[in-house]
């Protein structure tokens, strides 16, 4: 890859909302647009950046507790939710509209059959995520999920056919350590599916190759999000000046001080809007910078 | 494991025919009691130690080719053979007796519908193996076989659907090692079965046990056994004093001179009367050391 010139700003190749994202945003709008008047909830934030979210119930979509909707429509958020949950929203009369993440979609069908051929599931995720807790709930609740590697040592497989999947965002390598981990314990067969969405690689890749080049790089996204978090973990690995905010507000100017190439990496659900105010955000702490020297 | 006295010889705790080893001299002997005149063969031998077959030449078991049997009864190794195999018998008007152990027998059928449901198929194992050959036979003959990580640098899949097999006789620290890289080349699914066999691992962990403990150990088993090479692979890690025989007639006296604790291991096909020998010459040798000394 090319050098960064000096005072240079570089966001990364793969930026910008995920495939997923801008599916679950187009399906959430339709939704407000078709049902103004019966009105529009969603159980949780339907895409993990808080800005996105705001908007959003500005426009109508009301972030709600099911026991407190009483009618109209309920809009699955891109993380999934529990088969049980439909049934709910079903069972109180309400209306379903699935912003899930096709590629989430995809890992829920697979857990949900490795299940049904009797296999023992691994996940390999954060157990708090609701995409995670979607899976747990396509497994029949019977899956083990662990963080990393180290987590697995206190677990006993009830029998040794195993199915292993991964949350969509999560960093192939650390995949591939669970994966032995799971090995080492013995087996009699493990079938293991690669459930990390090809967005999230490449967000990954191009967010490792311009923090090589960069004296400082600034990871946008919401706290809440996976991938984001992947993305901090990766680049403060090859990067020292690596920061993670949600906002340009909470850019430092000490960040910068003496850093001449400077990189942008993004979560799959941040807007391009925010990409763009952090960047020249950016550009202004420089050039307050060179006046002042 | 309890220290060996000096100047005592023990035998590794798992030693003796396996399983599938007992059961096809059974069937060879049966085969050869019920078709005294009508002609018993073997395509190559019943079970990988020499001692063994001489012994079952002599009683009327004739090693040959199948172009070369024009009537009577062929028996198929426990090693096993491949579809084409019993076809090509089946169409000479030949009988055939199957002497595959049910291990193997196993392993080929999850080959076969691992290859019925699209799988490519990587076998970890020896290629001139006739067991690895009856897999491949069994794969549709597309499988990719792989004696270690290494080999698998140079191989292009097809796809990345994978099912892995191992070879019965192999190491399950070296498979490990090999799901491992297969999985470092990306994949959508890959599907590992452990088919490598209880008695295989209880042998290797019982000539690991025995070699931490001897200042000499010797392997007994067919030039050509595998789990008798791996056996020997194994303790000779653990102990410098580790050799591979097939009979009592390759022990030499240098071998044991100023060694104490001796320990004899043994191949799943090699017979007891040959490891009661190869006792009795190292006791034989021990004794005329002591004597000259």
């Amino acid at each position: 890859m090319k050098s960064l010139a000096e005072n240079k700003i570089e966001v990364a190749q793969c930026s910008g909302f995920c495939f997923g994202v801008k599916r679950a945003m187009r399906i959430a709008k339709e939704a407000l647009d078709k049902n103004k008047d019966a009105g529009v909830y969603s159980l949780g934030p339907i895409i993990h950046n808080n800005q996105v979210v705001e908007e959003l119930t500005k426009e109508g979509l009301k972030p709600a507790s099911l026991d407190d909707i009483k009618k109209g429509v309920v809009v699955i958020s891109s993380h999934g939710a529990a088969p049980k949950v439909f049934s709910q929203i079903k069972a109180k009369g309400l209306r379903v509209v699935d912003a899930t993440c096709p590629y989430v979609m995809s890992t829920q069908k697979t857990v949900e059959a490795l299940s049904k051929d009797g296999y023992f599931i691994v996940i390999f995720g954060d157990r708090r995520h609701p995409e995670v807790e979607s899976l747990m709930g396509f497994s029949g609740g019977t899956a083990a999920v662990v963080k990393d590697e180290k987590e697995l040592g206190t677990i006993e497989f009830p029998h040794k056919k195993i199915g292993i999947v991964s949350q969509t965002t999560q960093l192939p390598a650390n995949y591939i350590k669970v994966i032995s981990a799971v090995m080492e314990k013995g087996f009699s067969e493990i079938r293991i599916f690669n459930t990390i969405c090809s967005d999230t690689q490449k967000r990954q890749e191009s967010a490792a190759a311009l923090a090589k080049d960069s004296d400082v790089i600034v990871i946008i996204g919401g706290k809440m999000s996976a991938n984001t978090k992947r993305l901090f973990e990766i680049c403060s690995n090859i990067c020292k000046g690596t920061y993670h905010i949600e906002t340009a507000d909470e850019l430092k100017k000490a960040w910068f001080k003496g850093a001449g190439r400077i990189g942008i990496a993004s979560g799959a659900s941040t807007p391009d809007w925010v990409i763009e105010e952090v960047k020249n955000k950016i550009l202004m702490i420089k050039e307050e910078g060179m006046g002042n020297g």
